[in-house]
């Protein structure tokens, strides 16, 4: 249960940075991993934002886990962002647990972890965070910036924060603001950690316990809705697990309830629980139109990035309908825009799975921008 | 936090009911309410099956909350279903919590509490049960047996089980078996339930505790799937719960964070988390082609009775892809099938709240049905 510090690679950043919320972190800390080499005219750093549980680890082994990073199938040679042709940059999220400030790490003033004491933060928090990571590593303009889910969330954020600085974004699988049912969501998530009395009003690395139930049942929940009603049949339906037939109790009879208890676990030995309730207010808070004025479209009308949209049709957490609302943003504001609406039946989760079509569409559109270099 | 029984009416069965797991429970109790007068022909008796957590109060106030009975919209002088017309019998369900034999009724053999003693049941356990009290009650044969989500389950269940008493089904926004997805939504209920230390592995009760954050934390999640992405976006959408702005905390800033806190506690109140457990298991175990032969056709080949399947477009807990499952094995087999998908902003909730359509499509077909006698 004990989520020791491995040696992340981190850089603090010089002075405050100062946050939404109005507060602000001293020099907070920054965790990133990078991939292949800048180039002299530093012109092809491709920056990738993780999501909700994701991290810095996007194409080498997890410390904690040892498993290949997330997003193999997406960064590495021979892919579509590789370090044949990229700098690769990935940092963890402002708020994360993998070594970038967060709720989890100490506060210099007391000496203990900051817990509930840390800010809440907003995604353009996050954006923030690596901007300053950038100016560190000598990076003026990105050549793009891409994620999914959150990390699409991070990626749009980009563009409207930092206009200048990017050449283009990719944003897939995400939306431009949470809505009722998201939130609803996350908010079961929260409570089932606040729940558990060994979350000790989120004291609890002080204290030396882990809400680690309250952890795993937040993360069952959230795990349905990445997954496609269909893709859950085709991969479960009602086979029963280790067993001929019902076992009329309470242990995991069929498959689906053994796979989602084992998410849940295995979920607690790589995350922490503060910085769980941190990050989903970040994402609840986004709302890219209203913080332009109500209107979508002005958050993109300082930047001349070219963008690049995409959705699953299998996705109910972030459907297709949230990707044309961006679309027809992006365009109302006079972006060059590419969307592809993906088949895929495995729902929110298939960004970061097998998906060559995927790939194909993200590797023409990088190259693309490359040759107008 | 204390669910004193309140006197409820309850008929014990004689003899011993069996039950599918193979076990028994004897003289189990069976709590239920009318409505109406039996007619000289005993031919005017419909049955109303209720919902995961609903229970017999289905027009008359709830004796713990006061509140008016969860489906007046449906029952009650002037509508489809009518004492002026029909005696009405609402029974709760076994393993339920308001009067029937269930997890936290009494074991005459311990004096305590039977908690997880008590047998996992089915769906067809519940209809058994139900078939005992109108032996008692002297009915024969139901003119209708009605309910929606579970209630639907069960009332399908009577036409496979008792093919000859029922002249007449309505079962609306269900399934023929719950599917993986079903199962794991469930699934996170259960651990939520199971993860408070209050539980105390069921046994709180003779141990003076509650799990009622687990519970609220279990109907906060299974609220959301009763409820449209539409319908939670026009009722709140991201307004925010009595203030101007971002709290930039954990208190509940948007009004669906505040609402779901709501329905969790004050489910709580009126509910027994055991029995959450028991009925959700029985609820996955349902699987009506499954037990008979593979094919659900197989279960209505006995049956002469007349159906009326009833879906919401909005429902996606139970879509109207699952009863045209349902219609598609009763042609099958030959039932004159009434089907209507009828149009509804509010998920699969929307059975509980007006919608004169439903109210006017249940009316014609059980006066078509009176009609026949």
């Amino acid at each position: 249960m004990n989520l020791a510090p491995p040696p992340h690679r981190v850089l603090r950043l010089p002075g405050v940075l100062s946050l939404d919320s109005g507060g602000s972190l001293a020099a907070p800390a920054v965790a990133f991993e990078t991939l292949g080499e800048l180039n002299a005219r530093r012109s092809n750093a491709v920056l990738i934002a993780h999501a909700l549980t994701g991290d810095q680890y996007v194409a080498s082994p997890h410390p904690l886990t040892g498993k290949p990073g997330w997003w193999t199938r997406m960064v590495g040679k021979g892919r579509p962002i590789t370090p044949e042709r990229h700098f690769i940059i990935c940092a963890n999220v402002l708020g994360g647990c993998m070594g970038s400030e967060g709720p989890a790490s100490i506060d210099p003033e007391t000496g203990r972890p900051r817990a509930l004491g840390f800010p809440v933060i907003t995604i353009a928090d996050m954006v923030r965070a690596q901007a300053g990571l950038l100016d560190m590593l000598g990076i003026e303009r990105l050549l793009a910036v891409v994620g999914g889910s959150m990390g699409g969330m991070q990626a749009l954020q980009w563009a409207a924060s930092y206009p200048d600085r990017v050449r283009s974004v990719v944003a897939i699988a995400t939306a431009a603001s949470h809505g009722a049912q998201h939130i609803a969501f996350h908010e079961v998530g929260r409570q089932a950690i606040m729940a558990d009395p060994d979350w000790r009003r989120g004291n609890y690395l002080a204290e030396g316990t882990r809400p680690a139930r309250g952890l795993a049942v937040a993360r069952m929940a959230a795990h349905i809705t990445y997954l496609s009603e269909a893709g859950l049949t085709e991969k479960f339906g009602r086979r029963l697990q280790e067993r001929d037939q019902l076992g009329f109790g309470f242990d995991a009879d069929f498959q689906v309830e053994s796979y989602l208890r084992h998410q849940g676990i295995s979920f607690v030995s790589r995350f922490d629980a503060n910085s769980y309730l941190f990050i989903t207010r970040a994402m609840d808070y986004f709302d890219l139109a209203a913080a332009h004025g109500g209107r979508l479209s002005q958050a993109f009308m300082a930047t001349r990035a070219r963008f690049c949209i995409l959705s699953f049709d299998s996705d109910w957490l972030y459907p297709t309908a949230e990707s044309r609302r961006i679309v027809q943003a992006l365009v109302a504001a006079g972006r060059h825009t590419s969307f592809v609406e993906l088949q895929s039946p495995h729902g929110h989760d298939s960004f970061l799975l097998d998906c060559p079509a995927m790939n194909r569409v993200v590797d023409g559109f990088l190259r693309a921008v490359e040759a107008e270099l």
